[in-house]
């Protein structure tokens, strides 16, 4: 995958993260304690997919587009590319 | 859960689904077949967990709340509610 490209697709999954946290705090904001924590234990399993699944995978091609105050590095795995081989043999 | 606050919280949650799915619609359109295949899984994985853990507990307590032109219905499973009041005892 080219720079440019895995810069803009995880600069926009970014924002589904940034907005799926944004949704929790109204969450928080507006429901029961309970039903925050189930809310809060759902989306930690979507944020968990995203990253193993779409971020990670591109991050570990270009770790140069990860944002520099995310402070952030994939533990090894294997690229998109590394994947899409795979699943072709 | 309120009735609005469940209309709010699942209308946003679309929107970003709608935005993972415009995500993979540019992935398609830019990069290899095969990356844009596993890229693929991974949008369908994160989707499982978003409908599975997030839309569908607060749809199947608030029906009435998923668009008519979905054409959807969850499948029996807990409420918010009840993942919350499991989690308690």
């Amino acid at each position: 995958m080219r720079r440019d490209l895995a810069e803009d697709i995880t600069k926009r999954i970014r924002l589904c993260i940034g907005e799926l946290n944004d949704i929790l705090i109204f969450v928080r904001n507006n429901c029961s304690e309970g039903e925050f924590k189930a809310f809060r234990r759902g989306v930690g399993n979507v944020l968990s997919e995203i990253q193993d699944r779409l971020t990670d995978p591109i991050y570990r091609e270009h770790p140069d587009v990860i944002p520099s105050d995310a402070n952030y590095t994939p533990l090894p795995g294997p690229t998109l590319k590394d994947i899409a081989a795979k699943s072709r043999s």
